[in-house]
């Protein structure tokens, strides 16, 4: 019996669902739903339909997980609590300083519908906590630092894109290895913001522009470059076209303590990925949360829940039979 | 109400388990046991006693989690089953092949005592099976390897001194840097024993030995050396204290996979850890096993699990509203 997946949203995360769903054959997809024009959209899976969002819930009975693809800012604050109540349902809600109050409005709903919620998958939130979780726990004696990039920040992008004279831009953020090697050896609390993280800005300008006042406006923009040493380099709509089109994401968490009863040891545990396709390895993430949940369901759990409270093994597709032989 | 640890066994592990104690205040040391004259250890901590084997059943009421820090080649083949019928207990059981029937062994016993057993924790196995499975669930179109090392191998150092006129040996192994790039690369498959690993042999010999014939017996050495590029530099028993004496360790599990309706993007994670001492660092995973297990057995789950089984925030001291708001 395979898990009936439904997916709300088919932006970059929803097709990257869609694509996870052929690596993982004990999941199928119902069927997507949009608040566009459903005829205006075309799945890559043959013979599922693409259905209003006002239809969602016909399908109560026909959808074990239904994937939120939304985005934090505006659409999940909504939609999680929403469907909660009638679906399990996974999301990606990624503002870090709200997901407490995210996670309670959440519970109720889930809770009151007997529903299960697994709330902030991917990977940062997502992977990336659980590395700074893990290391927490066997080194408490220690601190994390978290990384990202290099890759694409969209946020920064569109800082960029909206100064007068600029046509187009890609940000890039990109971890300094020798700040990643001070958190390995122990001083990773004592980086400043500009000592972690460049930024890179590839910027295609117009033709009259002032590129020395791009530059300088985009360099002095409080918030998002004022704090970092940032590059500024223009190119062509060509050159943005055939080298930047790409979403590459990743970054490393890096933890590092002391063992011992005069904390003589140093030890370190570094977490790294490097993803050329951010939007779908966060969906390959929201998928294998998607199987934890219809396994925990099953057996009875409801409320809210992250990955904090997954056993690793409920990720699997794989039998824990296979996984004690062949992975442990 | 801390946590009350029993150890079993005082020999680097389970000095390693008396220091993570120091660390984590939700536990605390009740006593240490042991197959030796009791008299004949001094524990660092005062005021817990040093007992004999013979009266751990004793303490069945005293003690929430038995740490058993013997080896796997003959101790905890016997002593893990013996004692998880009347404790929860962890153990590092760490011979890969035999994992799935000691598992059974194990469960027997614990399921028919009422207790919980979780086994093979530590860091491999323990988190760098963690970090395969992780892998795998959310990239499951990809291959693992696993590099060990740059650390002092002890079955292979003991092996070295076996051979006549060596009087002392370490055993270093190297993971080679270009095939942790070729697994990142994603055809990490492909790769020779040769290639993934380097072995660098210090060794102290007799004054009158012939050196060039212990080269030549550890680079012919089958299954331990036979396969790999083999190192051998030979020192004084004065620098052989001096420069390799501690026991450092870790490596690095590379998981690399492709997304994609048509696999066209290439994904990677890297788990490293980098261990100044293998057996302090395996003793904190224990403690912080052992803490799960204590919450896992007070739900009211018994028999036995790996880590594959534990949710996350079971093995952290923080609570879970602290958790979300801090590492999620």
């Amino acid at each position: 019996m395979r898990i009936r997946i439904g997916i709300l949203g088919y932006g970059n995360l929803g097709r990257g669902v869609e694509a996870a769903i052929t690596q993982n054959p004990d999941t199928v997809l119902v069927a997507v739903f949009t608040r566009r024009a459903p005829d205006s959209i075309k799945l890559s899976t043959k013979n599922v339909p693409v259905l209003s969002i006002d239809s969602l819930l016909d399908f109560k009975n026909k959808i074990d997980v239904l994937i939120l693809c939304g985005g934090s800012a505006t659409d999940l604050p909504e939609m999680t609590p929403k469907f909660a109540r009638h679906f399990n349902v996974v999301d990606s809600f990624d503002h870090h300083a709200q997901i407490p109050q995210h996670f309670a409005k959440v519970s109720e709903a889930a809770t009151a519908g007997g529903k299960l919620a697994l709330i902030s998958a991917g990977w940062d939130p997502g992977l990336f906590s659980l590395a700074r979780l893990y290391a927490n726990a066997i080194l408490p004696n220690g601190n994390s630092v978290t990384f990202w990039g290099p890759g694409v920040s969209q946020g920064h992008s569109d800082a960029v894109r909206r100064i007068p004279g600029v046509i187009d831009a890609r940000q890039y953020t990109i971890p300094q290895e020798t700040a990643i090697q001070a958190a390995k050896n122990g001083v990773g609390n004592t980086l400043t913001t500009r000592e972690k993280h460049l930024r890179r800005c590839y910027v295609v300008a117009a033709e009259d522009a002032d590129k020395a006042l791009i530059t300088k406006t985009i360099k002095e923009m409080p918030d998002y470059f004022a704090e970092y040493d940032t590059e500024v380099h223009f190119i062509t709509a060509a050159q943005m076209q055939k080298d930047h089109s790409s979403l590459p994401h990743g970054g490393t968490v890096v933890h590092a303590g002391v063992t011992g009863l005069a904390q003589e040891h140093s030890q370190s545990i570094s977490y790294t990925l490097q993803l050329a396709s951010n939007p779908e390895f966060t969906a390959n993430v929201l998928l294998a949360s998607a199987r934890a949940v219809a396994k925990m369901h099953q057996r009875g759990k409801t409320g809210t829940c992250s990955l904090f409270d997954v056993a690793p093994a409920d990720l699997s597709l794989k039998s824990n039979t296979e996984l004690i032989s062949t992975l442990l």
